[in-house]
Order: structure tokens, then C-alpha cells, then sequence
């Protein structure tokens, strides 16, 4: 904890590079303050409990942002299980190691206004309830999806389960607006349970749903999130193969779902025409 | 690689630790040569391909066992995708990150002998056959269902995936003897690809299938085996509450794949009566 973050080094042993054995929060952090950081915690605390590990000190995590200094950073933690065990025999007990790093940060603001354009992906994500919703250290599957393509256009990919049902985007959650009711995907079988996903579900009625990419077909708009990059509408959907499926024109009318994400992260709402003057 | 191996220290920021981006092998070493070596290259090989990492150069590879010196030792080598990329993206090129660990090792004779005690476990292997067979470092259910149970007495547990067929062990690869027929599961969905086993798959004939575990009530006999330890025979098998659903009685004829398996690792044959004189 006492070098400089990108410094710090972990030793060969340690069961979160053997295993995956461990669980990680990317954190956005304004002036030193972390944004959404009770649901970082609370992700966190829950991700210990479904894997038998001590849950790190509640002020042990609080002084890692005080490491930030001002302006907008992201903090990235890795808790591992550590050292020790036999093959994947847990030690007894365990003595987790924690992990840090800040990072300088710049949203990518034209995302916001402008939209994004993403694929649907290749690659089913593997049906495991055990770990479903965790921010878990097993995320090979995201490596393959979000390698599928190369196109830089392509901002971001929709992600299946093995039964073809939506699950999310490859670092980011989904949601759309359908017959007038906010939907997002149910995350009980695979998928991050995002804490920007979790606070926007506490303050408007967003109904989870187990449908394929079918449904955004219905949509009035589609949108992307997380707690670091904020809300992205989606203004084109193409296939695996690059085909288009469906575009999407934004209406400010729309733009709820984004200002009320934006309001949890000290985001600027974005104006009728796109527009974001004041940022 | 010029320290010792348990001291090597891996960045923050490595990808096999951030996402358990990387592959690993578990190498038997008999005196510095290393047991089934084409096998582990192979695999190691074909998921490089798979995660489409460069793979280490052969000589690398092979430098490493000249380090084990006499006896019987364990190396434990890890690649992963190394430093770098933007999130989930891979860095382009990628550098990958080599890591590796020899230990002293003494084999389970007991358990070959007189066989071990197995249970079904809980959890479900989820589906995934963009990674089925690789031994990648993303080891989360393997973790979870070892811990499932903390009796000593209880050596391994069976996994069926998602479907309720078997798999594997959480570390060691599953045969039976029915009707005349070897048989193991077959590895497309989920699971790891042992290299004993396939090792043991060019010289017998083992029919790949996918059954549930109710099959294990007709078998004569049930093995479970990897690369380091050899082949155990399964004397009894619980359920996940620990009721016992079945015992087997070892008769020397079965042994036969045993004896493959050990000619193939330097190990003894064990006798009729279960005896290991000569080792």
C-alpha cells in the first residue's frame, strides 16, 4: 500500500492470478470523492460472501480514495484471495490481498451525445448462477467477446447467454425503452451486476427481463451504461457480421434514463439537439 | 527468469491477473525431465490459439525444466496476455507474461492402493465452448466447488455441468469401465482436457460420451486421474449430503488403464492386492 499503485506487485502464488480467485470495482472518483461507492461496496461485500472470503475493511477501502487528488480518476481494486491453499483447497484462513490503482480519466463525451454504434457478439456467455452478477475475476469471456471485431467505430458488443437471451455489453450494462417501461436484462445466470445499473434501479421503475435481441427491435431506444463512462444511447445495432439491424434517431424525450445517470455521477444532462455545452 | 521462481513478482496491471487472461500447466518432473511434455506444449499450444496469444517459444519452454534438478517435482509455469490493451480489448501486439514455479512433489500412494472417496458436488459447470478443454487461469467454479465440502476423508467431487451431464472432478479427469468399455466425458461444453488423459486416448480405446452420473451406477470401476498424480480408482461415492450412493470393490483385472497411466508417469503398477512394493 505504500508504493505508488502501478508499482505495486503481486507474488506468483497468489490465488487471484492462478485462479481467478478474486473480485475488482472500477471506481470513479471526482475531486477525491468516489461516485456510487456505497454500491461499489455493497457489490464488493456480496462477491466476498458468495466466494468465502473476509470482506476488506470498510475504512481500509475508504482510504484508498483519498490517494486521488482532484480532478476525475478511476480507481481500480482487485481483492484476491492471496497466497496459499492446496491446488483450489482454500487456505484457512485466508488473508486477502488488496490492489490499487488510479488512474487520470476523461469521459468519452461525444458517446453521450452522440450515441454509439455496436455489434451483437459471436460468443454465448457459459449459464453459471454461482457467480452470476459478481464483478469476479473470471472474465475471459469478455476478452473474447470484445476482441471479436477490430472496427473502431464499433464502440461495444450485446452479449447472449447460451439460451440466446440478452445478457449486457461487454463492460457495460443494457437498457431500453420499450411500450413505454424501462427494461433491462435479469442478470440471475451470467453477467455484471453494474453499480451505475443498481442506483438507476433504486430511483426509477426498470423491469428486469430474460428476452433475446429480438426485443430491441421493439425498442424506442437502447442504451449502454456503467459507473465510470456514464450512459451511451445506442443509435445502431449491427449483427455479427457487421450487417446492420437497426438504427435509432435519439429524442430528447428519451434522454431520462441518461439524466438521471448522469445526476449520480456529476455527468452534465444532455440537451434536445445532442447538445453539452456546460462540460 | 532469473529469480527464483517463488519470488517472481507480476505487475498490477498483468491481464492474468485482471481478467484471467493467461493458461497454465501443472508438470510432472521425474529427476528434470518433464512427464508428458508434448502433451502440455500441445494444450498449452492450442489455447494460445484459442485466446490468440502468441505462444512461448519451445526452447523457453524447455529451458524451464533445467531447473528442477533430481527427484520428483512439480513446475508450475503460467502465461498470461501480459500488461496492457484497453480493458477488456487486448493489447496489439500483446507481450505475453511467463511465470513459473517448481516444487518438490510426493505423490497420493495410498490413494492409488486403496482408492479414494468422491462426492457429487453442487455446482453446476456452466457451458461454454469457446474455452472448453483449456486449462485457462479462470478457475472461479473449480474454486468453489472444491470448497463445497471440508471433510478430509472425501477426496475429490464429480461435476456435471448446467445439463446434469459429467464432466470431470474439480482436478482431475473421470474414466469408468461399463459393459466391457472404457469411457470418459466428453469435453466440448466445459471442463479441462487433461493431458494424461489425453495421453491415455492414444493408447486405449475410451469412448467420449455425455451421461449423468446415474451411468456411475453401472460402471465396474471409476478412476479419476491428471498428469501429476496418476490414476486413483473410486471406492465410494456420496451424494452432495454425504449419503453414500455407491461402493466399488477394486479387482486387479480392472486395473488396466492404471497401469497405462503409471507406465506413462514413471509410477508403479499396483498389484493384485493393491500392493506398491517396489516404490
Amino acid at each position: 500500500m505504500d508504493l505508488p499503485a502501478f508499482a505495486a506487485r503481486i507474488p506468483i502464488d497468489d490465488r487471484g492470478l492462478a485462479y481467478g480467485d478474486g473480485l475488482f470495482e472500477t471506481v470513479l472518483l471526482r475531486d477525491g470523492k468516489p461516485l456510487l461507492w456505497a454500491q461499489h461496496k455493497a457489490r464488493l461485500r456480496r462477491g466476498c460472501r458468495v466466494l468465502g472470503m473476509p470482506v476488506p475493511e470498510e475504512a481500509r477501502l475508504d482510504a484508498l480514495t483519498e490517494h486521488a487528488g482532484a480532478g476525475l480518476k478511476v480507481l481500480k481494486l482487485i481483492v484476491t484471495r492471496g497466497s496459499g491453499g492446496r491446488g483450489y483447497s482454500v487456505p484457512m484462513p485466508s488473508v486477502p490481498r488488496l490492489l490499487w490503482q488510479i488512474t487520470d480519466f476523461v469521459p468519452q463525451i461525444q458517446y453521450w451525445t452522440e450515441g454509439v454504434r455496436v455489434r451483437l457478439c459471436y460468443l454465448r456467455l457459459g449459464i453459471q448462477p454461482a457467480l452470476a452478477g459478481l464483478k469476479h475475476l473470471n472474465r475471459l469471456e469478455n476478452v473474447l467477446a470484445r476482441n471479436e471485431w477490430h472496427d473502431p467505430d464499433v464502440v461495444e458488443g450485446l452479449l447472449c447467454d447460451s439460451q440466446g437471451k440478452l445478457v449486457e455489453a461487454t463492460s457495460m450494462n443494457l437498457f431500453w425503452y420499450r411500450h413505454g417501461v424501462w427494461e433491462t436484462p435479469r442478470l440471475d445466470g451470467c453477467g455484471v451486476a453494474g453499480t451505475l445499473r443498481a442506483a438507476l434501479m433504486q430511483r426509477l421503475p426498470i423491469t428486469e427481463v430474460t428476452l433475446g435481441p429480438e426485443v430491441l427491435q421493439e425498442a424506442e431506444s437502447v442504451w449502454l451504461g456503467n459507473s465510470v463512462q456514464g450512459l451511451w444511447p445506442v443509435v445502431r445495432l449491427d449483427d455479427s457480421e457487421g450487417v446492420r439491424q437497426r438504427s435509432w434517431v435519439l429524442k430528447a424525450s428519451r434522454r431520462t434514463l441518461q439524466r438521471e445517470a448522469h445526476a449520480l455521477l456529476g455527468y452534465p444532462a444532455i440537451g434536445e439537439e445532442g447538445e453539452c455545452c456546460d462540460w
